[in-house]
């Protein structure tokens, strides 16, 4: 039992300092030696879990689709108008992307590697479903179509991407998810009736 | 002086293919094989005119420049609301990085190459500048600052650059930027009042 335990900490720790070298350096420029390095363990441990950088690259990506999914529950159990939801889920998505190194990799893993899904795929299908039920609900005022939110809210978040990515990791500050949502704070009236 | 065109136009179909190599595979997916092969060149009629890729890479560079740098001109010497003209450029950048090689490569790598400066240093401080006028000119509604504006033209020409490299190159159509046209006339009223 210990044993076991020991063996899934071992892994954690791997899946981790691969989540990281994936993140910083993209799929092509990790090796499974940087991956043991960075997780302070032998090639053996490594090789004993994981048989293949792409074993660990599909790891790696799972995490961050169950991290996104986490994210899309939290943010959705709340009981508000379907357009805080939207609004708050797109701030949610640059806040993991400045902070959370599974959704930072699997960002980047489906931009560059072959086969890897976009992490768009993840949560772009709730967003649109957030936009249809504000706009079936009556939230948006009536320049606002469904289609025009959620093309605003995808490139508001594909926005938040690059530039998190160019300005490289900035691990204590969310400058970014902040401008977010100035940007959110300035546009929404247009979108729908605060005193609605 | 037969010579000399023949020579400057075997340099600009190497530029030309360079960039569209640079553009599709990135700096390190791009070798001078590839180069030549694309220019329908021998290696001897390339070596002649650049020695390196990296000189080649320069070279993508300032021409992806100097598009930008036209664009900004062609746009901001309209007269029309400042408003209208930061509006307008962010919609011309999305269309470049929808049809231009030469922006595709620069923006390219100027994310990927060490050393090549990010392409939006090429036209941000314009989109800052115009943000102001507006401001001076009283065109913003007083809830947006012209920080705020900046933010948000930034954000919108990141996510379309993002979204337009997803989706891969589609050299017919300008589905994003009509995207990004879509979403300027919801927001729009928000920042400046169409009346006034």
């Amino acid at each position: 039992m210990v044993k076991q335990e020991r063996a899934m900490r071992t892994r954690n720790v791997l899946v981790r300092a691969a989540a990281l070298q994936f993140a910083r350096n993209g799929y092509e420029g990790t090796s499974l030696v940087q991956i043991k390095q960075e997780a302070g363990l032998s090639m053996g441990a490594l090789t004993f879990h994981f048989k293949t950088k792409a074993e660990l690259a599909d790891t790696v990506e799972a995490r961050g689709k169950f991290v996104v999914e986490c994210a899309l529950e939290r943010v959705t159990e709340v009981s508000a108008p379907w357009l805080d939801l939207l609004t708050e889920l797109t701030v949610e998505l640059s806040r993991l992307l400045e902070k959370n190194v599974f959704v930072q990799s699997t960002a980047r893993l489906g931009r560059e590697r072959p086969g890897s899904p976009d992490w768009s795929t993840f949560w772009l299908p709730e967003i649109r479903r957030l936009a249809e039920l504000a706009h079936e609900g009556g939230e948006l005022l009536s320049p606002a179509a469904p289609g025009d939110v959620t093309a605003l809210a995808r490139l508001l978040v594909a926005g938040a991407e690059t530039r998190i990515r160019d300005d490289g990791p900035a691990a204590s500050s969310e400058a970014i998810t902040e401008e977010l949502t100035r940007v959110w704070r300035l546009v929404r009236p247009r979108i729908s009736d605060p005193d609605q």
